[in-house]
């Protein structure tokens, strides 16, 4: 097998991942202070310096683009979350992931725009996050433990309620605080939050 | 004092209501079926066959106009809610108030979108549809009876977060059902939204 390649020491596949990258930081940056409507093939050309040829190579559409974004934006907000502490209690570990996002969105208030008001008004984002909320919550009970199974729902139906609800109230409350329009301490938001979640949790399952 | 001026049978001020109510009713069906954006002076001229002086003369603004919509079409949906039977508790008032709230949804779903969906993504009616929260739960209070003011916050702390989260809840949820995206069935969403409604308005309640 001869050897890939190489270009300034880099293979072909690094160069494309490299441009990925800057596009996916490009696009970033748009989403979080513009909004979807920012985000242009034309907009990520100009700022990257790069032909639309390698955009279409590596993006079927500005749509694939703004999804990839949310998605690493959201991945990175997850590989913090692996680190929390389940010793003390679910309470604790739920209110700690409260913490980590609410210091994640407050290092960049982009992040908080693209992936808790975007998905709000943009059609193809709500379907994406809309799918990935009952992820979310299937992804946290390995995080938080056996405790977990037993408050998240294992009917489908309970937990697609539970997915929407929660995913409402709290991005509705979460957004609320950060517009100032809310003026509560970040300790009574963080209570709060971590009641409407058990709350929440509890009042879909159906008891029959 | 001189009777008013009459022309075809309408004083000057019934002739200007008639244009409003005119503007409101083209302002609504463009709102409800093309979103915010829809809603320009020039879509409301054309439609209306109406000079703009008429439409400076009673808004201000197309925001103004916007605002107006949805403030026409909530207090219909509260009309409504004005004979809800209370004799039979809380729980059984409550799910007759979604029962309402879902008629008039299905009815034209056009009202959905003017107070569900579209006050998500467009920061006027947002502002103006967060305001309207709390005082929407002020509301239910007299028509539920007495039993309600045992569980609404009277905490101003308590009900903004209350109203921030119950409406992002029940709001997510019913786009999410309506959208078909949560395969369940109508008598399974009134159960759950009346559960949803309890739960966080005890969640919310600091216990000190």
């Amino acid at each position: 097998m001869s050897s890939p390649k190489l270009w300034r020491g880099q293979t072909l596949k690094d160069r494309s991942l490299d441009r990925r990258e800057q596009m996916l930081d490009v696009g970033e940056e748009l989403l979080g202070t513009g909004g979807v409507s920012a985000v242009t093939t034309r907009a990520v050309m100009r700022q990257t310096n790069l032909s639309p040829r390698y955009f279409y190579e590596t993006f079927d559409s500005r749509e694939d683009l703004v999804i990839a974004v949310y998605d690493r934006v959201e991945s990175r907000l997850f590989e913090r979350m692996r680190g929390v502490h389940t010793a003390g209690g679910l309470r604790a570990a739920i209110r700690e992931i409260f913490e980590i996002c609410a210091r994640y969105f407050e290092e960049d208030p982009g992040r908080a725009r693209i992936l808790l008001r975007e998905p709000l008004g943009d059609d193809t984002l709500r379907r994406h996050s809309a799918d990935r909320a009952p992820t979310f919550l299937r992804m946290l009970i390995p995080i938080l433990g056996a405790e977990a199974d037993t408050i998240v729902p294992t009917d489908d139906e309970d937990l697609a309620i539970a997915a929407a609800a929660l995913s409402g109230s709290l991005v509705s409350v979460y957004l609320e605080w950060v517009d100032g329009r809310l003026g509560v301490s970040r300790e009574r938001l963080a209570t709060a939050a971590v009641a409407l979640v058990f709350a929440q949790l509890e009042a879909v399952r159906q008891h029959d």
